[in-house]
């Protein structure tokens, strides 16, 4: 998504990434790293009784592997700026398979030869069910500054 | 932080978290986790070249990271419910020691028995310097339901 | 468990901890981080073949998941002492999830401002079957010191 | 060290591992692996300020080490009986190397064809300064039975 | 493997390692720690619909299990040489369980002390297919030098 | 590299990827995925008495850092074929940064609408010294097959 320089983008545009499946496996390592155990990710039988009726992936893993589907450029980029209206809209279940669709939805020029893409980002299951929204913001260059 | 009922929370109330050191081996398991290579985090001689002159924590590491820091009890809490706002203020080196600071400042009662907390998030450095700022939004159930 | 100051603590009192589900990835990395791929643990066909007839976590990731369950309050506890008669009873297999359950058992006041807190650890599975037994002793501090 | 069948151990012989050193890393992927993030492991900030000025490592991620430091032959090892009288008596630091020494104080015929080894386990430091003892008991096969 | 000088190999000796189940968890690992996420893979629903159905084990992580069940004494071996001939004739799926097989092929005495022995390497499965093939390599040490 | 159809190389192109940073953490994390603990790796105190100094990373960790920087696209790639002729020529320490250099020495139209692309590979380090050569070979699919 992020390969391109600043005055490149048109708002409207789209882009789609690959995908990626969440194991079991991620939602140990993303509890360890994070240190976040809450038991509807890593307690089955807690989970179980809960309306999901089985672990979920925690919502900052589900932004954290599509952070990483997303293509960042070295000498474009010049930093991850913020992210708005951030909504975990589904569950993510052990199985599912992520991936991200953007739509360019504002270009800030900032007069430094630099400029700010913001992007509407889902982030999706195999069937094509939204499971988190949000607005990603990136700062990049511009060519010809 | 989210330890007790929707009820018992009041505009203005503030909370802090232990601190966390983010290491080297923090920085390169997250690039390993979410697949985020982007050189400024994991190429020494890139980033020595950038104005930041070292590498920099990502920042969903700095949000990971903090989103561990927080409390989250089982039976109370019922969803992360999404953030707004997100902003990266300023970097993230190897060796900081980071740690959160929490002022409530919504409170949504929705009538069906639970509520949405909107907390300001501030990340902070162990000198005192912000990271990142956000509002969280936590939903929570109210006790006599 | 250990977020009171030692002379708050009498013999005979209880705690239980929250619950953590032993996966796959659990064992994967335990055997990972000790260098113990003994093949009871990582080799499933060899594990078919003993009375387990599958894999087993190993003791020591039993423990370290035990003692991610306990609470240790800093400024209150001065340092893990110790344990005495350590026994793993009963195998624990991929999907059992664990808690804690600790029963104070004796109370030495060292007379320097600190304590030793001896607690009897049973490490139980969901249908509350024991898989290991020790005697974990913790060094706290006094109050009014 | 348990390489070989019941009946080929002798009270008082000795046994020295390979070492390994303790990085940060490997403090950091412990806390995340057992969930114990206790500040004086995490928070260097924290750490200075107590009587070690730095960060330790876990006890458990010592035994954890230790553990894959010594050898298990299967067809011979049943089973990790258990531990007596574990002590952390010094700290383990950020590049410290251990080694573990390890000398046969007990041997028990168990009449069913297997008996228990109980060796005295000493975790060392680099220097030779001993930073964990504890009398270790496996379960192992004898040959001929 | 490789736990006695150079001198006393003899070309046609053979070898077998213990084995190891390839997870799920060690493919989620292998590609975070490679950074190798080709959806082939990580992603399932992609690899459904390749020749192999389903996701198959890097090429190099079979080769670095492999590395891991061969022993490596100190003193003795003096480096990895390198590796001739490298094929990956079948593919490695979840719950395969891998051994290595190593068959002397060529001893290089290189008139310094030190020699190179070369081993047909085959990782093979459970059932006995082969899954890589190669040569490798490696300088050790000879006594009486 | 591995971005376009079999038809579209020439013999002598050549192609430089981005660089990753050798780190502690991965030299351990490495360690624990493959089992490899040989001390030369993991025991700084046995790695000061060898002629390197120092730890230096696992052959197979450059293998593997050097996998993760080229580039395979889903529907081009078919495998990764094989590799001849590797050789570990220089030590690579903790803290060095590595890229990989490639150029397309072979081209083998299988003649059933795929063909292999031999690659001479050398991993280099951030002063231009090369640590690894070898000789990559991927399996593409032709277009208009």
């Amino acid at each position: 998504m992020f390969t391109k320089y600043f005055n490149d983008y048109k708002i409207g545009e789209t882009w789609r990434s690959k995908g990626r499946t969440i194991t079991e496996a991620d939602i140990v390592n993303f509890a360890s790293l994070s240190g976040d155990w809450y038991p509807l990710h890593t307690d089955a039988e807690y989970a179980k009784q809960t309306p999901f009726q089985q672990r979920i992936a925690h919502g900052l893993l589900v932004l954290s592997v599509a952070s990483g589907l997303l293509l960042f450029e070295p000498g474009i980029v010049v930093a991850f700026y913020g992210m708005e209206h951030l909504r975990f809209v589904k569950p993510t279940f052990i199985g599912d398979t992520l991936h991200v669709e953007m739509t360019v939805v504002n270009l800030e020029d900032r007069g430094d030869g630099t400029g700010i893409v913001a992007a509407h980002q889902e982030v999706k299951k195999q069937m094509g069910e939204t499971v988190a929204i949000s607005v990603v913001k990136v700062l990049l260059n511009k060519y010809g500054k």
